[in-house]
């Protein structure tokens, strides 16, 4: 893994509409409709509240302090796409800032995740364009090794492919290969319709012991009550 | 400690009026009138600014990555309850969401405390339900393995126990003892009201050096001023 | 370095007004026409947005767990200053509220950076005093032990000599040297101006790539493109 | 919890020879006997590796860089104990060298298990007095306010009460509650000697699969293996 | 990614000497013969000096707090394997102990690289089984929830893919897709053999500067020494 | 501060034979003599144990992710130096190995503290050259942006200028200003000196309390003693 010095111009993105219907449904739904995988760390956080994204990624691997390659990657972004960055080693420098997002949201770009630093953080709220990142720093980088765009990365603990769904919120950022998109968003969509059932009843007082039926499971694994 | 698959269902809370007084007064109050002990660690974060509580605990064991037993802690809410959840093991996962939240509230819940993660954050602050947390994390987790309800448990480095007062606010987690809740709440009041007066002789100028009388002991201490 | 238990009463400050475009031009401009040195780590956070400053730094050096050297400090701020606070060791203790807050803003302080915690965070937005900190916390401190004040010190990794200027706001915090203070502010300012061109060009979908004719240097270092 | 200022002389020690065969049997053996609980967090580390401890917890509260109350706790140790110290805040600097551990070897003290930091750990190592810390650090400390011995405390995540159990080595620390400590010890002893049987099948080729009898409940979960 | 509850029996594995000589070569030299890509974080220690591991990967994905699937593992594995073990989420429990390693040992693994903790280290050093983990912690595991063998997994921040080697030893551990091995075992024992030389003449005293002509290159860059 | 792109060649080093009686003394010893200031942070580790210095500092500021100027370095060191390396932003990267300090060691190098990683740490261990780092990373660097040889830095939160005594041992690293040295170096003579007699005491059963007069001060401070 980890080709240096390319950069691919053709990917197989996800379907838009698909990716755009994730993004609606959440994080937390589509993780859960992937079967709990797919995650980036706990880590990777909105640089504000009610940002939200569901499009298809365009990868950049970078080099520590430098950042070079999303100059590069910029060209690549096609309506609809988030950015994602990662890096070779541990960094929380700021590789991204107003300049290099006014380009971005210019080419389409719905929004940044990077396993670093950002800056101009007011700036961006300002312009609406949402980042997840590790790290808020004034830090800024060189310009001199190459990474690479759109090969595999891995991005906060998830491997993410050219064209895979993003979908980002204030609770996190899932990943959905491309290949199962469609059947991640069936997935995410009926656990959604099932849910508003379940929170009136919860809202009207029933318990999630009754409504789950969980009373005779935790009983066989000998939960005791004591008064 | 932790006896493990038991839920105490007859707990003695601490005055209800009392811990709405004392959550009024705010942690850091409250945390100096108990002699500065009893916080919880500072990455105790809420997931939105202006969350407050002052309620009762009903505390939670859990194991990591199961949520569980959160779903038979809600049968022993009572209205102004304060749910502390803790964990046998480190974790970020994201044990708690909107729809649990619904039921807490519908059964009377004032807020969460987790030393873990929590998700659906943007939906907690619509629906005004404060939850202090070590993470947010769209991670979900099963249901299989028991933990406890309503025993002492150790949530972010201090011990709770069911019936304890626990106020928190931006500042933080403090858990005052049932049996020391009036007294706390005496102390804090006469700090509170002690304090407005000096707020106003400092806002005018007055130096906390001649205000607390320090410097004296300061010059004892060997302190220079150099020119 | 760090005498211990004196306080120099008579720094010598960088010029106000220079101080003042330093902060309107934000940290990370100034981090740039600094060669992209004297920023503090990351881990320094506004405890609000939107907070803003460029003052002169009152610096303050704290023993863990003791705020005794902050009311040493506040005799000695003059208006426009900001007071900068190491502490000996690690620590989060909440060494700063809004009865300093206060006294300081009384004095005519900016803004606190502090390589601690604080409280009363609420108070302190409400007051519109911008806090830059390492933690929030509702811990006490004592007032037992000397440390010194106007002395160099180390804050968040960054040394700060008093008198120098020091800008913060969402991105970080910067330090300037008193003696730099206007060559940076030049070097600065060209900087900003230089940027609206930019912006616009890239707005208008210009690639960086081409705007700073990195075609060429990418190709020398061997930068392949595969369709 | 927590009183301030208060020095316990007289507490109810576990047995002592059931806290050395504790020891013996080892902290994850302990663990598992406990139902995995009592456990402190993995941060505490040996300071050298094969140091091991079984025996009764004098336990000391310290204030943030403040090491006063080590030199009280002195006095109040009996041959067979190991000194527990927790600290109101979070803190790495230096409260234990080799002067103390002169002093505590002395009195009869086995080892020391401190949420916070110690230094002249080459010296500790030659002496042979084993030390479980959060932290190395040469940092040393104040001695100017009290904090307690011998009251509950709450040390790196686990509750001790003064003459529980301490049973620590190169796994971690466990704290067995004086109460259960016969009843631990035969338990632990129990799975000891169940262990030895597994480890020679083990060693023969055995799978835990078969050992275990997992293949049924494997498969009812649905695992599937694909050539 | 991710697909969870299989076990894949038929891997392709690197071929086996490579692999070894892989190992001997050591992590840093096959992370630059690699590129300077393919390292897991640095905070994957061993548990004790001195290890060394160049085998071909089986690959466990566990859920948090359960070791079922190193179970299900131990069947897998062919002598000269070392296990990869990732967690769906962050944690620090200690899956693996003796009688694991027992039986891995008796099935030919040369060791384990686990994103998670480990315990029992103590006899795992006596037995010469080498672990690189991200702790070690007594804290026991359940076997209640399906993980996977043998798929790709991401541990510690690098993708692993069954049968890629695994090059581990006291500065890391560094993975290498099967499909690369031979070729990137010749780039790394062509820089080894042209290492040697160079450690000669920088212990007669050359220094880089003139070995590697670094001096022109500096001063283009801009170098300037002053006297 | 920072000046870029410099190499300092004349710098005024502390007395060698200073220097080394400090290295002997101790970080914990002299870091007393210092006023319990000029401490690194307790994150600075020994790469190996029982290793130890007390040199003069050539320093040197890095770029992240590029280790070029430690080539530039090797040929400022004069023997009994010891190297101080800061990098501009957090890093964990392997920014020196075998190589480097084969060249450094046949300069006269004592040793190496780096805010950074190092690699090939067993060779390092075998060459008895001790490191003391903030990670150990198989990552390799770059050589493409200049920092600076012997100006003034910040590492690990300590203020290095050139010439000043670096003691560094399993404790950790303390820095001694070069015109303190020889005041310190007395200091703390008298404070080891002092320490063997109370050794001798402590050893006897003298208890600290007794020695150091402190039952007067902790009965005042209202210390109360509970049968």
């Amino acid at each position: 893994m980890y080709e240096l010095g390319v950069v691919y111009r053709n990917i197989q993105r996800a379907d838009r509409d698909t990716a755009t219907r994730l993004g609606a449904l959440g994080s937390a739904t589509v993780h859960e409709a992937m079967g709990r995988v797919g995650l980036m760390k706990p880590y990777m956080r909105p640089i504000y509240n009610g940002g939200q994204a569901g499009g298809t990624a365009v990868t950049v691997l970078l080099q520590p302090g430098d950042n070079w390659m999303l100059h590069v990657a910029a060209e690549q972004i096609q309506p609809g796409d988030v950015v994602v960055a990662a890096v070779t080693a541990d960094s929380t420098d700021g590789y991204f800032g107003d300049l290099l997002a006014t380009s971005f949201k210019a080419r389409g770009a719905q929004g940044l995740v990077i396993d670093g630093g950002v800056r101009d953080v007011s700036v961006l709220a300002d312009m609406n364009f949402p980042v997840w990142s590790k790290a808020i720093s004034s830090k800024g980088t060189v310009k001199a090794t190459l990474g690479s765009v759109n090969i595999p990365v891995i991005c906060a603990g998830a491997l993410v492919t050219p064209g895979d769904v993003i979908v980002a919120d204030d609770d996190g950022v899932v990943v959905v290969p491309a290949a199962s998109a469609r059947k991640v968003l069936e997935k995410a969509a009926a656990r959604e319709a099932n849910e508003s059932g379940k929170r009136a009843k919860l809202a009207a007082g029933v318990l999630g012991l009754d409504m789950y039926n969980m009373r005779e499971p935790l009983q066989q694994a000998g939960l005791r009550y004591i008064d």
